[in-house]
């Protein structure tokens, strides 16, 4: 059943006209990615600016997207409140969501240890409807998931997968040789995309493939034929792109390739702000020694 | 108008008994705290386990407590959006608090500078209906509200207030010198009560005062009557148990030595786990030491 | 024998001239500040720029700082290695230093634990001829010394003090109560003057006494005559001077103070820079609002 | 002539018998590694406890390994002092040294940035009398040669090459697109040895070679016979015994490790300590589990 988690996902941005989720745009967006041979996609990533959504808004994006696809659809529902995580878990569901990424509980930074952590996803996993993935991404959140704590829960039947968004390669490596083995690892970002294929995870979570889904599907491909020479020419014209798209400027620059890709990118909502002009000429220079645009 | 925010407020812990909230509890806890003459409450700061509450818990807590006291009650109503900051605000406002208590926001760490901060609370504090006190709490946010950014927040007509919670002394003697004349500093941990005061904070928000409410107000009394070496002397002796309280145990911590001065602490909720026997061996003989119990 | 750490003593810089140690503007400096009762005077503290200084210039210079004062010389000669940490030190004994001030290790941070300072604290005191002072600066080293450790390391006979370098005023009030009786407390921070001079501490190692030695010591006397107000008074008025000399412009920041308040300050050595021009300016309108210049 | 940087490097430990510098032990060591197809050594790397060793020590064993090897000789020599780093490098040169790893200064960390980056190695780089190699260990110094310094630093004729002890694969590719053509990049921990070469680095100074020379060897020659998927299966074998070694367990697990596998290890020096039985019984079920050992 896990095998569906194969493949690449964009972990989608979410549109913002006057501040407001433009479902119209979100949808056009959405046609483009369906004729690219993604998996599924993700809504509320940390990419998707889930912290400044409303339930509501969340909810509607749901049962919108759900009508223009049959893919997967993961959706991140953590938060550190265990309720507010199952019920919003279950709403999702039954919008439509097929599986639920759910973020570290971080708030209380020193308590969050390997028992806390096993306390919060058990529970949340008892009592959600669809599976769970587990999301670690200590650059937001302060805090990581160790090695033991992933292994321990994997044997839950109702966790079926981390998404794991350090740039630590050897991770995977590690995680691969000690998870349940119906327990899939997923990359959370494009520089480890190719390492982590090696070493054992079955996809990738990429903020990357909302402006270049065809690169990263080609890196994804070209590994499953073991073609690891052409495979690493791709990652390694690509790691200036991700990094430009992530740690550099962020969801604001992430928006602002999508728009120089032909998507609707926009401005991220307040209180981000978009890219200022010196930043545009230097992610476009990016793009463009990439071969992404001319 | 502002001068109602003199004096210690105890930012209250919320009760549970099987990991629901117990609105008996949280009664019975109030009645022994309105014999003290505290200015008023902080629902839902950190040690109140806000993070762990749903909104409807939220909405509830305020309407309770505002049935059963005539001082001032001050909410913690901030989150990353700020839709739902806004709406939690107000919906807060109509149940009977008279404060908003705004975290900094601080998903996308790297993205809270200045710009950001200003975006957010004044986006916030133009759309409440309730004054607005800026919380600054780095250890659990991981960000930090630097002393420009709340200068230039302070002459917002709706942003009356700062709680730093942070060690650093010096802070408040740095900001007392340019804040706006009608903003006020509040300091957010008893072990910088006596030099906060002493530097112009008018009050304290304090996990000690939950359980050493007079001791707490010893100190803010004396400081007022210029008696610094008594003040001090109080002061010296809360020391190890504030530090119990907070960075040594937190909040299961805390809801222990609750217990132990006749208070209702009971469990933090879950995923957090209460004390073991040994630590609370240890809390003990630290509450012992101060003199709080025999 | 430990009361003669009462007091003051300012870490004195290192000028350069065409970044060479000047022994004669080192001179010049100490004959002005021979004229204000200071403690004594520490060399190679970290606004020493120790790190830049060669063993043979360390050595120098205690040899000429010896030859012109009566008053306490403390030395900083800790360095990862023990072996040359002894070795440093007695040299530097036999030049003519009192106490040696001796910083955490700290290369590998992760290492660097209870047992590991017990160890490297303990061989170093158990092998120099002179006493010793130890030094936490958490800033600079990435390291801090537990409050435990501390105090199992004051009752080592030949460890007598801790200069203690971070902004928490809590920590001296939490050592005072447990640490031995005849070892001594000295805060390293101009901003926790006051607070731990309340607190147990007898003295300060403060930068801020390069620039402005009679306010710090008008705080040490106010203090001992119990004028907790006028103390506070000063303090309040020094802490954004102290703040712009250590966290906001560096050793080299503290150097162009000197120079505007009429000691040599110079430029800081390679591969570290002087202020520029506005940060220059930005740095007198403190020093101006301070009242410490017209 | 930089072409003698490819292969692979072991940053030699340094034995200690009681606590001395054991020459005997350290020429066994130096034997079985001869025989063995590494391009040469480290001396005074992190893992050889170089901040714990004297100078006189250190000019030393350059001294007896020059005597016993033709291969290339690097050794660590940075320290934050410009004087102190260009004498201790040049009497190493002349004691038969090749190379100068030069780790970056750190003491002042919000100092470190791009301009006293440049400061510093242009300095020394132009004062000595053998090729500078750059050395980037976060982990250790707290501070990060970011990418742009690199890539400037790239230019100078006698700056060669760079060590990168960080974990983050990415580097290695955004480096190589940008770094003047004669530079060249090494990685400096073996958990990226397969991601490094496969995306511009030429070789690696790797903990991991005191223990397995064998095993990353192969993994060196695997890659340039782009014999993929055997190197990546070697590769992965070897993470959880590169992390046993390196963040784990540290020196001491290194050290502990080498004795297990034949060489001599040894205690690291005080103020470390030796692995207890648990962490033995630990290391060596690790090293089982990748069939270093039965």
């Amino acid at each position: 059943m896990t095998d569906t988690l194969k493949g690449i996902y964009p972990p989608l941005t979410t549109p913002f006209i006057d501040d407001e989720v433009s479902f119209d745009k979100f949808l056009e967006n959405l046609i483009k990615y369906e004729m690219k041979i993604l998996s599924g996609y993700v809504l509320f990533g940390s990419n998707g600016e889930s912290v400044f959504l409303t339930r509501e808004e969340k909810l509607q994006l749901i049962t919108t997207i759900r009508k223009h696809t049959n893919r997967k659809i993961i959706v991140g529902t953590g938060l550190d409140s265990i309720k507010e995580t199952i019920s919003l878990t279950n709403d999702a569901a039954e919008a439509g969501a097929d599986y639920a990424l759910i973020i570290t509980p971080s708030f209380f930074k020193s308590e969050m240890k390997h028992h806390t952590f096993l306390n919060y996803f058990t529970k949340v996993a008892d009592s959600v409807m669809i599976p769970v993935i587990l999301y670690n991404v200590p650059k937001f959140t302060g805090v990581n998931l160790e090695a033991e704590t992933i292994v321990e829960l994997s044997s839950h039947p109702n966790i079926i997968a981390l998404k794991d968004s350090t740039e630590i390669s050897s991770r995977i490596s590690e995680l691969a040789a000690n998870v349940h083995a119906d327990f899939r690892l997923i990359v959370g970002t494009a520089s480890v995309l190719f390492s982590g294929l090696s070493s054992g995870a079955v996809g990738g979570i990429l903020a990357l493939a909302n402006i270049a889904p065809d690169e990263c599907l080609q890196i994804y491909n070209l590994m499953r034929e073991k073609n690891f020479e052409r495979a690493l020419e791709i990652q390694n014209r690509m790691i200036p792109v991700n990094k430009a798209v992530t740690a550099k400027f962020g969801v604001a620059g992430l928006k602002a390739a999508m728009d120089m890709m032909g998507y609707f990118g926009g401005n991220p909502r307040l209180p981000l702000e978009p890219l200022n002009e010196a930043q545009l000429i230097e992610l476009k220079m990016i793009l463009k020694k990439a071969s992404l645009i001319d």
